[in-house]
């Protein structure tokens, strides 16, 4: 029996399921706009086929491996976080497949049915028993041309796909692409944790780098201003449309040049206490929003994540290994010192996400329901799924309508799962609108052109794609 | 095809949605009880036509222009907001019916479509393409006599409506009303902010206007309270039931009557800091809450609003232009020296409401579950809607239950919304208690007995009308 | 027609009902395990009939006379609460009964319906006319012998009943069971807060005590350590597999031994603040699961109850009636310094509870899908309740998925409730499942194997049982 059911993820009352099947029909095959995630430009500069299953699946998932590690019987070394000299990568999946059952009702169960069955072909369920199957199955494709980068982004028909890059990226996998001749479209986005936050691993020295790269003495709190400037025109120049700030808090400041100047000393040379590098980066969120209105890049917020939270394992393992949590946000009074600044601008555009629903309805939905520049982004990292899905649509939906949201985001490192969080997105999409199609609180040809709306014209409209 | 569906708003699934429409059957022809809201008593005082469609429909309503003034590309100007020396009407009607897509999925897109085919029989979408029919047939309508005020009151089979007015309102407008021989009941709410909140534009003026309306000395602090105590008699003899208060916190502190009478001196003087402010604001709930057990008059706390968030907006256009942004509110410790005081008198109602939705479950329905005199006001503002609804009675009902809430408040300042908004109350309720029938949680006479308990009869004890 | 339906609480689409019921079905035979509550080993030590209806139903019940207070017209001294002498069970009764209809729609309802028609066969339902059938019918039942504690362990089908016990309890209850012979296993749950809650009433006699009744020096900070281990080892022995930790908050602590011993002697002194009474308490959980690490007993975090929240009833009437408020908690921050200590144990349990369920997706599900150590606890308090249950597997499988879940609780000091409990914990089991399976979001197959895991086979596990 296949795992994936034509109707996956549709309601289950029948006059509902049916107009949900209409709407999802017609949106199934429209190209992939992916213009938010983390899969590597290498891969498409450079063509060559992906590792074995493990490696492919397994080592770069921190969804996967948080599940396996909190069970106990499973240590992050088995999994091939870490030092993976020795690794055994048949070994590896062996674990995951026998594990198979914990991701029950999660995203990842969905996600990676969808890659087995539709990339793969393979329909028996993965278990201790069908592993090695799935291992070979898998290896043997893998080796093929066709699921080579390249020839696995247009067999999954996307249109465009942003990366992201740090500011201290030399962008020269981009530029290959773009050299290649090839026609995909794979975009940078600029990244800039590593030099406006001062808790970033040798900060200072990244500011340094910086001026380095872009000619300008990062020493001075005016010269750093001008390299970030140059920095993002370089990320422009490659096509890139947008930024991303991943911040603890969604705290904006607005200081007078003086104080920022002060601050900035501070924070270069070491000395400056936790509550001023909150600060900073406070300020900084504000200062790139000024470069927005000034060039136009579309600027992403992802604030509220705990980052490390497990101080054993971040020691052992470092950063992304699964031990991050999502902490209350208050966008309310966070964001205003922003928005006092560039809150009524005409050319610019804020996305901003949570990992705190309970903000979906009390803030940010009636903070996009009236700033121009706000937009909210669909529903992030522990949320990327259908109940997550649906709660952000019942949540944001009666304040702020569905044009200021943004269509979906698949932000995933795993190239492989693209068609199938988008399949998903589309799904869920189909669903609560024919939700509200069978509950007459829309016409069905409304919900027809929202379903089109939500899956190409918002993101290309939002993104500038 | 016209724009409501009967059976609009109820479940999909057809067991379901049979017990809800003959709920609803029992309910929707019941008297409108509007026990809270922004109508004008001037309109039923003097009874004249209402002005053209945009000035009816979209100038008052802040739903309504936050929506397109998000959207990047509609100025507030374009919508009569602010000067409106040169308006033109028919103007601004065209840019709103040609951006009306946006209200997709929102409760003022049911409202509206309600009011234009249930009171000016239009059955055509609103769009670009009908603006002008709709224009044309609105101010046709506006001129006839069915459509003045009083007229509108009976035809919506209004019961009584209260308004909501300044303590230092004459209430002319009301004595008017009661002296024309009217039969048409309109009560006014004593709404104190301007006299109570430090923060509010000239708080020292009003104060002093207090006094002379009421021939005390409010510059002392038991002259203030005895101002304070009269103006409270002013409206319970115009037959006012209720008192309203919005504040930024559900913060309430009880001092000893020196403390009181030393931040008194020192909010009027206007050399007191932020923090005293918020606590001048904190003590006269207290205050208002004692005088309710002597007076009787019903208590309305509308707590966690972050007004005119907006800085530009608001220095240009002022208050209620749509820049509200809800916060989180904490009410367990906030109401607590309230609570010691008056929590447990019989002679007390406090009527409590939201913007915080985490807090139905956590806070508001164990408070209400337990205190004598704390009863649940409906979803309000934002959560006005049919999403919201269900979510109120989700998280309050299996701890408060039904009857520690007190039926529907329209809120509402456009008068022509009130049938559509209980309609869409009646019909959530129906749905709500038609899905506890259909899951066997309730049995249907006890349905059909709550269906009538939520639509009129606990209004009627709750707010003594 | 008789109270109860035999599809109750299964969603009412036909499809998802139908698989609904067969899961049911697999599960609903299955015995009862019981792993946390407050029934009274004295119970089943001295196997004594139960006393009158009243005092069986309503008199121990908080959420039951919270509910009937909360309207104004029944006050606690009509329920039989505080001073006892010349009650009138059959007058408490017919109060309660004339009153029951204000429990529509919540799981009170739902429970007591079950024990009226499943224990004592009555099928009317229970209004001012019935409360004398009702009471007459149940006096006369519950003076037969098949009505006696063990009795109705054995019929109830409870494999295991865990207790919830001060650690100054002598557990001579526990010992006598031991001694009787009896099969039924009840087992003790070490409750540590009058020892180590500097806030607890006679909090250093307690201490004081505790060294008199494990002959250990409590005055010194490691002699009290010493005493603390000997009760858990009491505990132990009588079977005991866990402790339980009501905190006003989840807040821990990491301090060196030094300042852990300078803070004890404070808060044994009487002198500290409220500051350092709550750092008390915080270091006192990192203590605790220190010691579950060496003695393996499971450790249950009860935080976020504002205890006692109105002060006159406090005054009046004492603890636990109902005037317990849930606040807002903060996992992420609070668990940290614990977690830095144990969180990467292999052998530890820290089961989480709580009564802010906007923590469930932001920070619970995050935090027991990574930390080997933690797992969730079911919906506590007021979320044991059908609607409770739905959200809390919404809201945290698609994170931490159903394994780091540990089945039900029942919770409750209603020993006649519990079959009602469990029924309505494994009807919205099946109902959440069977629409994981109507979706196609989940295997048939797999519905019944989790079925089984969350009535028995998670709750064995993790409470080591």
């Amino acid at each position: 029996m296949p795992n994936l059911h034509p109707d996956r993820l549709f309601p289950a009352d029948s006059d509902t399921r049916n107009i949900a099947r209409r709407l999802y029909q017609s949106i199934a095959q429209l190209p992939i706009i992916s213009p938010h995630g983390h899969t590597q430009a290498q891969w498409f500069a450079e063509d060559q086929p992906f590792p074995d299953p493990a490696h492919l699946f397994i080592v770069p998932d921190h969804y996967i491996f948080r599940m396996l590690y909190s069970q106990r019987k499973i240590q992050m070394e088995q999994l091939g976080i870490g030092d993976s000299k020795g690794d055994n990568p048949r070994e590896i999946w062996r674990v995951f497949a026998s594990s198979y059952y914990l991701f029950r009702g999660t995203p990842t169960r969905i996600w990676l049915d969808f890659a087995f069955q539709e990339l793969f072909g393979i329909e028996e369920r993965l278990t201790a028993e069908t592993a090695d199957l799935y291992y070979d199955r898998i290896s043997e494709k893998l080796s093929a041309p066709e699921f080579r980068p390249r020839a696995l982004y247009e067999r999954f028909n996307i249109e465009v796909l942003s990366t992201t890059d740090s500011a201290l990226d030399s962008l020269q996998a981009h530029q290959q692409i773009r050299s290649s001749g090839w026609k995909g479209r794979i975009l940078p986005t600029f990244r800039p944790d590593a030099v406006v936050d001062p808790d970033f691993a040798n900060f200072a020295g990244n500011v340094k780098k910086l001026g380095a790269m872009y000619d300008e003495d990062t020493e001075t709190w005016d010269g750093y201003l001008r390299a970030l400037r140059k920095a993002r025109a370089r990320f422009k120049e490659l096509g890139g449309t947008a930024t991303d700030h991943g911040h603890p808090t969604a705290n904006t400041a607005n200081l007078d040049a003086a104080s920022a100047q002060r601050l900035f000393r501070g924070v270069l040379s070491g000395s400056s206490s936790a509550a001023e590098r909150e600060q900073f980066r406070a300020q900084m969120l504000t200062e790139m929003a000024r470069m927005s209105v000034e060039d136009g890049l579309v600027m992403q917020i992802h604030p509220g994540s705990f980052r490390n939270h497990n101080e054993a394992i971040y020691r052992k393992f470092g950063r992304d290994v699964g031990a991050d949590i999502p902490t209350a946000t208050n966008y309310v009074d966070g964001l205003k010192p922003l928005l006092d600044v560039v809150g009524n601008e005409q050319n610019l555009t804020i996305i901003l996400f949570t990992l705190d629903e309970s903000a979906y309805g009390r803030e940010l939905a009636p903070l996009a329901g009236h700033y121009p520049c706000l937009l909210l982004g669909p529903p992030w990292w522990f949320f990327d799924s259908p109940e997550g899905m649906m709660r952000f649509r019942e949540y944001t939906t009666e304040t702020a309508g569905f044009y200021n949201t943004v269509g979906f985001n698949d932000d995933t490192r795993a190239f492989l799962s693209i068609p199938a969080r988008h399949d998903v997105a589309r799904r869920m999409d189909s669903a609560f609108l024919a939700k509200l199609v069978a509950e007459h609180r829309l016409d069905e040809d409304e919900a027809f052109d929202l379903a089109q709306e939500l899956t190409n014209d918002l993101v290309r409209r939002a993104y500038k794609l």
